[in-house]
């Protein structure tokens, strides 16, 4: 396949080393180094992973940054398994939450189409569309960390109704993942797991 | 935010280009050129979408590319709104499904656990786990898509369980999105949307 990447990266702005940075080469680290993640480089990474699509524009995504020791150490106590010490280890740890009401901004954020709030008062599906579009939107996060320069470490082993209780107290939002960024140490990279092959994902009628 | 964007792209090997074509200057199409999608193309699109991570690497995503004019015609009329017409119009449709049993494939795709299949135990969270994964993968699709240069438009305004009837007989699938690929007419492309601010979006603790 590599061939025909290669192909489709130099008919585009978006090169081979690109490419490689953002989703062939990216990983998954296991080890970080001490490097810091800035205020700036938050910044530059929310700035890119706000504009890809939402549902009807509905953005419910909400991120907590989790930086003062105390918080680390309590969150680091409500992560499954070995993700405790990936997040104590981490630069950065920050944890991904859904809006609920989600719904309150839409007047704003979809204002051509008065009635679109309407859509959501049922609550169970207010809460698929809302967990939906944080997952879509995680997605973009990711890429958006990688487009930066910096490694993100995604984790949905975690005690999200212990992270709702402490750190999301209005009973509003719905933690679905916390992602550890900062810069990779490649010694802690693992082989990377299978893939399922094109055949296996993809049929056309 | 243009010099922090700017700043942090220079660091890296996503230069600004790339990030324009991923990220801050790409759209969603309403209208397309005639150009088509070919083989070649998906499978560019596919060989980059399959590395970014999902939780206990279960890459739920599976891919429906419509082609034929029957099919095609079919799956618009399944779709709500304006959104038939857009399908109708697109060079290239497919329907995005997550695969309720991605559990028989994790001895394979997480050999390293032997236990992963049986945290699977109940459907509703082996279906919570697929569309939740599903959907960040959809994330990679769309970013996929662009970064071959093409343009991707993703609904998720249809009739989900029409689709499924008529795409998906075994009853496993779960219909998420519709995504319209091809060469946007950039004479169709409305005004963005706003985006909520970083203040709204992000906070620290």
């Amino acid at each position: 396949m590599t061939s025909t990447t290669t192909t489709a990266a130099t008919a585009t702005a978006v090169g081979p080393e690109a490419l490689e940075a953002l989703f062939t080469g990216a990983r998954t680290p296991n080890r970080w180094t001490d490097e810091p993640v800035t205020d700036e480089q938050v910044a530059a990474v929310l700035e890119l992973a706000k504009y890809p699509p939402t549902s009807m524009n509905t953005q419910p995504m909400r991120l907590l940054l989790v930086r003062s020791p105390e918080a680390r150490e309590r969150l680091a106590t409500m992560m499954s398994g070995s993700n405790g010490d990936k997040t104590r280890s981490a630069p950065l740890s920050v944890v991904v939450a859904a809006d609920r009401r989600f719904d309150e901004e839409l007047p704003r954020l979809f204002p051509h189409y008065p009635g679109a709030r309407d859509l959501f008062a049922d609550a169970g599906y207010r809460e698929r569309t809302a967990v939906f579009n944080t997952a879509l939107q995680l997605g973009y996060l990711i890429m958006a960390v990688r487009a930066v320069g910096l490694s993100a470490g995604p984790m949905t082993g975690i005690d999200a109704p212990a992270i709702e209780r402490e750190f999301f107290p209005d009973g509003e939002h719905e933690v679905v993942a916390v992602v550890n960024v900062g810069v990779a140490d490649p010694a802690g990279f693992r082989p990377r797991g299978p893939r399922l092959s094109h055949e296996e994902v993809v049929r056309t009628v």
